[in-house]
């Protein structure tokens, strides 16, 4: 027997072959990585291949077959790409370098336009094998479920293979009309669908159950790709705006966590159809679902009691990864769907923290990160390649727009931006959804279009922050009482006039709700640091819809966390998200998280004293431990006499008083 | 530290324990199979126990602990019989001899009373533990359902446990409830549910679905006792009589094995709510169940198409255990509860037939046993220890009482036993339900009350029998023109009226049914033992409802059957009912039949020539190739003269003839 020399591109990988085989097979054998569904059969398209040279082998197309039939006839689903060849259709003759292009690479890389999305080898927990398996005979006695799995084995090296019982019908059903030719879906040595003949469709969604919104993604489990996005609002918000305020709902309402539950459930279903939709795809299509979210909203979308998350010792029902078949989650997809759910860190640190971590790895890092999502708690990981460590830290509500006299979630008519100039005190504004501030032209018509209604967090830190910088805040958070007539007092306190109509005023009470958030975030940073030993963090990741959309010089002016340098202080987009879609997508990432969230180390705030400690000295703007050398290299942090001048405006409402 | 030994009766088993140790304590040390639920906290009184005595160690009772207020104030659910001890609370003071009643072990040989149901030892899929789960403490960081596992390791020493998702929800709601002390129901390692406190009630049912009669028998999984027995008709009988009348209608009608499916499924939903309400329990309590049936019926339960069944080459879809979830097959129970189906042996040697199998267990037997379970197709089993091998013979329904000219199937009204006097060819009936013969005083008022509608198997086979023993139908089945009033003639062929208001009719063509059926049931018995290289069986067991109400002889005289010592033919009863039954108690039989079916030589009747030669020799009454020494030895076998005498009577619709 004659051999020929193989060397396959990128991998480097090469070996000896009988003159006559198959690229493909030659590929299996080496253990090189190409694509295939219909297990060499000319159907995929998979497996596509170029010719290739090296230093001593030139490119030369006779060293593997012509095109015969199979490839001439070729009518698969994804074309033959000009110059490729089917790797199992072409024999190799002579001694040839073979390149594997990305896209027939079974573990490629998928590249992203996004960049909250980071690249990551695909691994999907389903896979689709074609099989043509044998026909029954007389005398022979196998069973269909014998046959199918025998050719699993045998075509695919697929062994210790169950069939989902509830399989079974369509099993039987798909081999007479598949003429015993069908497609398997295995997930976890479990057969889970069989469809008649050949398919290469496999999707999955991967969510993100946000308090506020609820956002899913539906991706080719085959390529990666994202094929549907879709966000709409947790219809949970009817039972309260904030997490806790739905935890008292369901506390003080017979019924009242089952509410919750079906209102989060109905609207991931709903989602799932839109997503389905949008992609012009079926809801049988969709066979895997990833869901992250909070410790609360994880608990409501498995049907978990969330009552016991609101007082000490804040149990968790369950901390690990959950799998679970996504109907017995109200999710209509492939009957056998399965949803996974990511491990949540800690009492107040869910899933949605260890998705961020999945997709920010901090872990695979040198570099000491902070990574913070701030929801009315905020979820706090720090440290690096050696050690993570993970603690929530009760802000409260105030960042997301609540408990703030004029505050309201970031939606269309809220003040998101503020400026103020520090002479004269005016503000400019703008305003979700709008484009222009508001000394613009173009945005009275915006105002006109979308009315101003309120002001949400990263307005609210930006107002502040500005205030401050204007010396119009003072150091303790105090409004001083300037000459201006945007300085109204009432009650023995001061506001501020951001705007005139409709009237919003930062009231002093509004300060001293964000120095009491921005604080406890702060503390629970700093404790973290305590335990990792470290003074500095070497960058901080904001992630979630707030930390995309506040400014981090402001989020540093403020105090709200650990003094760092501003270029490495940045929003870390839907981490929560992105890291739902890399567990949707690889395997091996699942168990790396698990893994991973079982030795962070969780610090409980509630009973480290030094939590106290670090949230008082933080009260203050910026705060009084940190030296900030990175702020005010950026900022002139103002000194403590009134600077800004300018005609004071009283207000009728104003009582006198000395 | 001082110690004492302990001996334990009847296992033996002895050791050096601390003084100071608890009996249950020292059982499980020495592995000795001591029961308990409540892990040895006085509450379940399983572990109760007896002092004994050796040679060497005299019976006296200041060798353990006195009764201490765990015993003297004892009020579990299990009474303390007197002079037994709970395990659990004495404690072991000196060298000891310590007997377990066969009621506080666990592996407990079950006895019935029924002989039909063998005694096994019980090993149940399911078992209860109950455990003290450690209370949540801030700052611990453990979730329920982690604790709960860490308590199930530490008190029970169960590892690599997991908690089904699902009941998650109860976990969480029974650890508040039961203030951390909950009962956990495990399964192949699989936590399936959890209730708040101690309890020791799990429950499960066995069905036998045969083509005329599901049988459901309501189990205590912990005592291995029946609670409850449940019959009722196969609703599919609406849809065909016979087994292959239901296959074409799945084949003719849209939907036709949906209709099957539903109707079969919603017959075991309501059995199971027969059973739990006959034993005054909850359809809750049911946490296992376990189904056998004839290849059809289990392809019908489990929503498969039965129709490849119909047709060469009969695959059945799926031949292994099925394990699936019962509300997948329309079966409310608990809602973890799971049904696991018997494999089936071969394409019409069912679940049944293993079911069977597992009950008579001709495996362990070094006698050659041969086992019929008679339907439309006859399941045939044949071995011993060493080998064993099935078929299927097509008898068809003629032994069901169908395509027999008054037949019928076996239900009050049917004649189901004859005797005819060979002098006068006057008949004597018996009738289902019925106890007198009608030559007997009460035959008349049970005939007024159930009146005679046709005639069953059983009793067709024991007309044909005294007929022929009568001298009234040949070796060669054809009834003779006798001089008797009893015969009549119709279309050239001859008649004979075994009653006469309703007129029942043996027909030539009822006795040419039975011959086609019983040579059909001896070829495939005569080609197993080719197969098996034997000319003689030692037993024959006669299975099912046909088998139990034949007289063994009458099978015999008609040569259904080998020839064999007619005291080892005996009908088995319910065997495959029992057989459900033995794999609903223990696991560990599950195992044995799936390994034992996975052996057993499969025989396909229909490719083997010498299966034709064998029908058509088996074609006479008896039948030409075989001696029956046995059965000359019990009954004389008329010559081929006529001998019977008495008037002959002639019909008037009885056309002249030469």
């Amino acid at each position: 027997m004659s051999t020929a020399r193989v060397l396959f591109t990128p991998s480097g990988r090469q070996g000896d072959v009988a003159v006559g085989t198959s690229v493909l097979d030659a590929a299996r054998g080496l253990g090189v990585d190409l694509d295939s569904i219909c297990g060499g059969r000319g159907i995929c398209g998979r497996c596509q291949v170029q010719l290739g040279s090296s230093k001593s082998i030139p490119l030369d197309p006779s060293r593997i077959s012509p095109p015969g039939p199979t490839e001439l006839d070729y009518k698969g689903k994804r074309p033959l790409e000009p110059g490729h060849r089917l790797g199992c259709a072409a024999r190799i003759l002579d001694d040839v370098v073979i390149d594997i292009p990305t896209t027939s690479q079974i573990h490629r890389q998928v590249v992203r336009k996004r960049a909250d999305v980071p690249n990551i080898a695909i691994d999907p927990v389903v896979r689709l094998y074609y099989v043509e398996v044998s026909e029954a005979a007389l005398g022979e006695q196998d069973s269909d479920q014998r046959r199918l799995l025998t050719s699993l084995q045998e075509q695919w090296d697929l062994s210790e293979l169950r069939i989902d019982p509830r399989a079974l019908p369509e099993m039987q059903e798909s081999l007479i009309v598949g003429k015993s030719h069908v497609t398997a879906a295995v997930r976890d040595r479990l057969v889970v669908a069989i469809w008649p003949g050949f398919r290469d469709i496999s999707l999955g969604v991967a969510f993100d159950v946000g308090s506020t919104t609820i956002a899913g993604h539906l991706c080719d489990l085959l390529t990666g790709q994202i094929l549907a996005s879709h966000g709409e609002m947790n219809p949970q918000i009817r039972f309260g705006e904030d997490v806790m305020s739905r935890v008292s709902y369901a506390m003080m309402n017979e019924g009242g966590a089952r509410d919750l539950t079906e209102a989060v459930r109905s609207a991931l279903d709903g989602a799932v159809g839109a997503l389905v939709d949008q992609g012009g795809v079926a809801r049988s299509d969709v066979l895997e679902l990833t869901l992250v979210g909070n410790p609360i909203m994880h608990h409501l979308f498995l049907g978990l009691d969330p009552t016991p998350l609101g007082a000490a010792p804040f149990s968790l029902a369950v901390d690990e990864a959950v799998e679970i078949e996504a109907i017995e989650i109200g999710i209509n997809a492939h009957p056998r769907s399965r949803a996974y759910v990511l491990p949540c860190i800690a009492g107040h640190v869910g899933a949605d923290a260890a998705a961020a971590v999945l997709s920010e790895a901090p872990h695979q890092n040198e570099a000491v990160t902070l990574l913070v999502d701030v929801g009315t708690n905020a979820e706090i990981v720090l440290g690096n390649s050696r050690r993570l460590l993970a603690a929530s830290s009760p802000t409260g509500p105030a960042f997301e727009g609540a408990q703030i006299s004029s505050g309201q979630r970031a939606a269309p008519g809220a003040i998101e931006r503020v400026r103020i100039d520090p002479a004269t005190l005016e503000p400019r504004i703008k305003i979700v959804g709008g484009e222009h501030w508001s000394d613009e032209e173009g945005f009275a018509d915006e105002a006109a279009h979308t009315p101003i209604t309120g002001i949400c967090g990263s307005g609210i830190i930006e107002a502040i922050g500005e205030l401050f910088l204007a010396g119009v805040i003072a150091g303790d958070g105090q409004i001083r009482d300037l000459p201006n007539s945007r300085i109204i007092s009432s009650d023995r306190t001061f506001s501020f006039v951001l705007w005139d109509t409709p009237e919003i005023l930062i009231t002093q009470d509004d300060v001293r709700s964000i120095q009491l958030a921005k604080a406890a975030l702060q503390a629970g940073a700093r404790l973290l640091m305590d335990h990792f030993e470290t003074d500095t963090v070497d960058q901080v990741r904001l992630a979630g819809a707030f930390g995309t959309h506040i400014d981090p010089k402001y989020a540093m002016v403020l105090g709200m966390i650990p003094d760092c340098d501003l270029n490495q202080v940045s929003g870390a987009g839907n981490a929560a998200g992105a890291g739902a879609i890399i567990a949707l997508l690889s395997n091996s990432k699942r168990r790396e998280i698990e893994d991973l969230v079982d030795r962070v180390e969780k610090i409980e705030t509630a009973t480290e004293p030094r939590f106290q400690e670090h949230f008082v000295a933080s009260l203050a703007i910026p705060h009084e431990t940190a030296p900030y050398p990175h702020l005010r290299s950026t900022v002139s942090i103002p000194d403590p006499s009134p600077t800004a001048g300018g005609r004071r405006r009283r207000r009728e409402r104003r009582p006198e008083h000395d």
